[in-house]
């Protein structure tokens, strides 16, 4: 994720107009070889190899955290009591505890913070927002939402170690569930609203693997598959799954929403189009329309190539800190939030313990002040 | 369906080579002048309007029962009674307790019977069979189904009476559970075997609706909308959805299987494709491969037209009956059977009693001798 | 052919409200066997194994002509001398002489006369002529159309015979250019009008095949592939192909239309579905809508299923005969007449003229009294 | 085009290990204040207003030329005398006397020369390249292809000037033929050889616009629409045509190739897919791969990000530019150069001079020495 990060902080100010710009001030990684191959591929000025010696520096205003999931709240919490913008890889933690941690943090700190959650700056998935906002859909009735990979279905895959930590529960947390499903859960959440219960379901294919660590085969400790039925508070059903078994996809992250008068889908493996269907088109003549979204008056595209040529997946990082960018200019916030990152910890917590469980739960929120309220 | 099942006897001596042809001997319906219309229109010898009176014939061998799923039972326990051949549409009854009778009727009796779950014989879904027992996905991880449908949205369509019975939970017995999901249990159990647990959720939209007999407003008592979480007992994962509020589709049944070695896809919405992925290919030339199946080796389609040319939807009861008659020549049975469709029975039944529970429910299943068996 | 006729006249009093059935009086092939077995598979009620016995017959009050194109017009001509009614299969003769020569006699006569054009009824394609004869697409610039076959390619196959007749060019008269370029060119000038001038270009990429009659290897006088370009009257461009070494394609007739304010699409693959495209949209959701030709507001499709359910390639045959049906009870005259036919005949002949001359030709027709018009 | 490429500059070296790295030392715009905005958004050392002085800087290697087409002749040979490395933006020239004194130039001078015709870079399109010449789909029968836009259909858009030039044919030369099937013929001629005949068709639309210069309606000289048909060496036929005509399309460029054994499609709207159709699959399960091109074995995508997540149009820039400073560490030559894109010309000229005279025309093209020799 470095690399796309990366990316983003270089890009921005090509394509959009901002009145500061980021500076690539400094990489670090435990590594001190590899941090230095980073900096001279990517045009960082300085390197570290201890997170707690960046923190402290005083030519630091932002740290973009990258790192696996088990360091995510050790520095966040560190660099929100050092003053620092914080910007987070998704998901924010490896469990509820540290990400209530966190964001009680940044919240106490008053720093501005926001994490990864890019899917949602993909420009088909933002006019999706907007048509919901704009009440195309009317009454939402059903959400169904996958995310399909197959990248680990080798028995002789290892886990653990700096290429497979996310197969290791000790530094991932929770397997498909926060990989995958965290994407689902956060754009299901800003599209449509909370999750107010739901029924889970998880499943270990693959029960032992090597660990690249240890050097011996260890207990395979996360969800190689994950879903579960949901009802919002706004009364929608919804489907959810999430799976790293599934032949023939990479990385197919697809929703559809149906409501009263419209319905509209997207698949991340075709990002570039918004699928939508219009009750109110003549009768004969209603279909699903395929929308190209690379037009000028679509989210985003304004600032890239002329209509018909599409963009890809790092663009949505590069919207995200453009998006960053434009809001500190104004002195406004920009969301994900770590606390919007919190509201699908909440979920994800929810789903991994009905899986225990086997009977459906209610998703508690705890509100600023601790008290626990319904989803 | 009176008209599906009709066109399927009329048609099936023109496209299969059989021993034997069906003879339209009587329409059977409650209002004689419509009786009398269908007979004319589809060349019925005679028309009945009390199926008592129908089964009592001695000219007739087979009964075809296409009547709402409250006369199910009745017809069917007295035809088996009178030693008749019996056709059942379905889902085969209302509830559980009237198609355990149904079945045990047929089975003390010792008649043929066959259940219309016809989408079995969409080509491309006999295929997927064929390559599923041919061992080409390998071991199953995952399979999903939706049968979404909106035709029921309005809140000004009212329930019960001739056309609107499916709304009215008296004559139905439940709603998108036993008509659509019913076809999704169906063709699951027949691809990949038996359901042992799940856990499900329903719900009714529209909470009143004019009812047509009573002329008042009435609780509406069937589910609008309908979805489970299920584990096979292969080990496979799985999540299935019914619903009549998803705007934009009129009739998507859709599945996805995925194996170890390979998956597979097919939509009701354009029937004579099946997407298929082998990982098995030259790796950079892996895709989903949409083949179009109206070639001659593929599944019945020898007895249509030219490679390259579509069938439709009512092929699917000309093979049925196509298979029915091959069968009978052989002296075999054809499945469905009452038995295979209570099999799918039982799974309704678990999904309704989740529903309510709100916990996971084993599927139990009675063998012949009455013993309650898992899934 | 003989079978998707024989199906429409059987299928057509099921399906249409008619004041008249077709009786399946007899029907002749000069092998007597093969018309007993097609006879007995059919329901005809005799056979007879000269088409003149059956021209004779005063029982016969129509003729459909489904054998090779040789013997098209010497029947038709008789037909038509006899009285009778002629349907005809497509393309209308081997050459523009005969189907001159066919259409004056039709003419002379004053019988009733069709060609089996079937895609005209095709729902999709159908409604692609009510939008644009509403004006909906505006002015129209831009009109391509194919038509990819990929089962000649294998050298081994031999030419001639009953089964391979359509590769002798002394049967067929032209290979893809009278095949399947003629179905491209009827539903173009159907849809949007004349052809004006046209430049074409044929080849016949395996030079010799052994003939199975002769028992010799024979020079293939058919085109193998066909293309040209085109303007119409009304000032659209076009391109227009057709072949039979188009590998991964059975049957894939598509064409598109591009007009001021919409374009539209239609793939005989995928035959019940029209992709359509409306300017008028609004801005950001314009996009090509999939339409499921399958509602009761679309062509046809009331006499068939329940929105959602496709039909099929046989259909458009039972729509043909519905609307002969129809327009006989109305005493009205039902397209495509051999005289619309006929301008197909004009373009083919204006194909292979060009294809030759290796210039650009005019379409000239003639007009009832012989005189020469431009297209 | 200016930003594609200085994106293309500034991103090359995060993404491939490259020896050296491309400096932006100076951007040239006749409007100064232009060419300030423009080096301070993307970071250009210095500005220059003439390109002549731009030429004759001795700390400038390589000329980017990315003006309109009038000017690629003048400054690419004035370039090419100066010593510079030459990159041009396509087509080559306005026409082919231009695009033979460049060629010329560049060989006389021995400068390193390379044409932005970047649509060979697409992964999926080198893809196409890799399988044609690793001999997957055998003789080649068919090429079609097409590049359909709507963006100048309004009749009130005016031509000439800064953003519209495209449309006045003293700066751009010809209409669509040189600006999108200059795209289809380099692909063409790349992928499967010279095409050696061919017959074209050319049209104006809107016969007057306003021009932006003169302030009055001046006739439109370039072509709104042109088509051929074409023979290539190979002896596989084609189809080519570009429109501006085409509603609904954006920028579809795509095209589709059948040959003996496999047959394969692109299409620009969707540029991360390869459709790919193999003969040699097994019978009953042959079908049109959707090939999702983001895996590392597929070209240039192990630079980018992990499998599934696509990339877009600016990354063929990016490629371009990749494999010329390759090429030039081992000091090699890269194309497409000014001689690949002179072979283009050479069609685009015929395609002209056939539409003038309504015949055929052989692409008759020039050796080094100046010889007329077949295409």
């Amino acid at each position: 994720m470095g690399r796309a990060h990366a990316n983003a902080y270089k890009r921005v100010p090509d394509f959009f107009d901002l009145e500061c710009r980021p500076v690539l001030q400094a990489v670090c990684a435990r590594d001190g070889a590899n941090a230095e191959l980073f900096a001279r591929q990517w045009g960082f000025a300085s390197i570290e190899t201890d997170w707690r010696a960046l923190v402290a520096r005083s030519d630091i205003d932002a740290i973009d955290i990258a790192s696996p999931n088990d360091t995510h709240a050790e520095i966040a919490i560190a660099a929100a009591e050092a003053g620092k913008t914080i910007f987070c890889e998704k998901p924010l933690a490896r469990n509820l505890a540290e990400a209530e941690q966190m964001t009680a943090a940044v919240d106490r700190a008053g720093v501005r913070n926001m994490v990864w959650y890019n899917y949602r700056r993909v420009p088909a998935v933002t006019l999706a927002k907007q048509l919901i906002d704009e009440g195309r859909l009317g009454r939402i009735f059903h959400y169904r939402a996958k995310f399909l990979q197959d990248w680990t279905m080798a028995p002789d895959l290892p886990q653990g170690g700096q290429a497979l930590w996310r197969l290791d529960a000790n530094v991932a947390g929770s397997g498909v569930t926060g990989d995958l499903l965290a994407h689902c859960i956060d754009t299901a959440q800003w599209l449509i609203g909370p999750i107010d219960r739901l029924c889970g379901m998880i499943e270990t294919f693959i029960k032992e693997r090597l660990h690249q660590q240890t050097g011996k085969q260890e207990p395979v400790g996360i969800d190689d598959a994950s879903a579960f039925l949901a009802r919002f508070e706004n009364g929608a059903l919804a489907t959810f799954e999430a799976t790293r078994y599934a032949r023939g996809h990479k990385a197919q992250y697809a929703f559809e929403i149906n409501g009263e008068n419209a319905s509209l889908a997207w698949d991340l493996h075709d990002l570039h189009r918004l699928q939508f269907f219009d009750h109110k088109d003549d009768g004969k003549l209603r279909g699903w329309r395929s929308i190209h979204i690379t037009d000028h008056d679509h989210p985003y595209m304004k600032h890239w190539w002329v209509p018909g040529l599409q963009i890809g997946y790092e663009h949505t990082f590069v919207h995200q800190i453009g998006d960053f960018f434009t809001a500190l200019s104004r002195d406004e916030l920009v969301s994900p939030s770590f606390r919007d990152a919190l509201a699908t910890e909440y979920v994800i917590d929810a789903v991994l313990k009905s899986a225990r469980s086997g009977a459906w739960q209610d998703v508690l929120r705890r509100d600023q002040q601790g008290r626990e309220t319904p989803g």
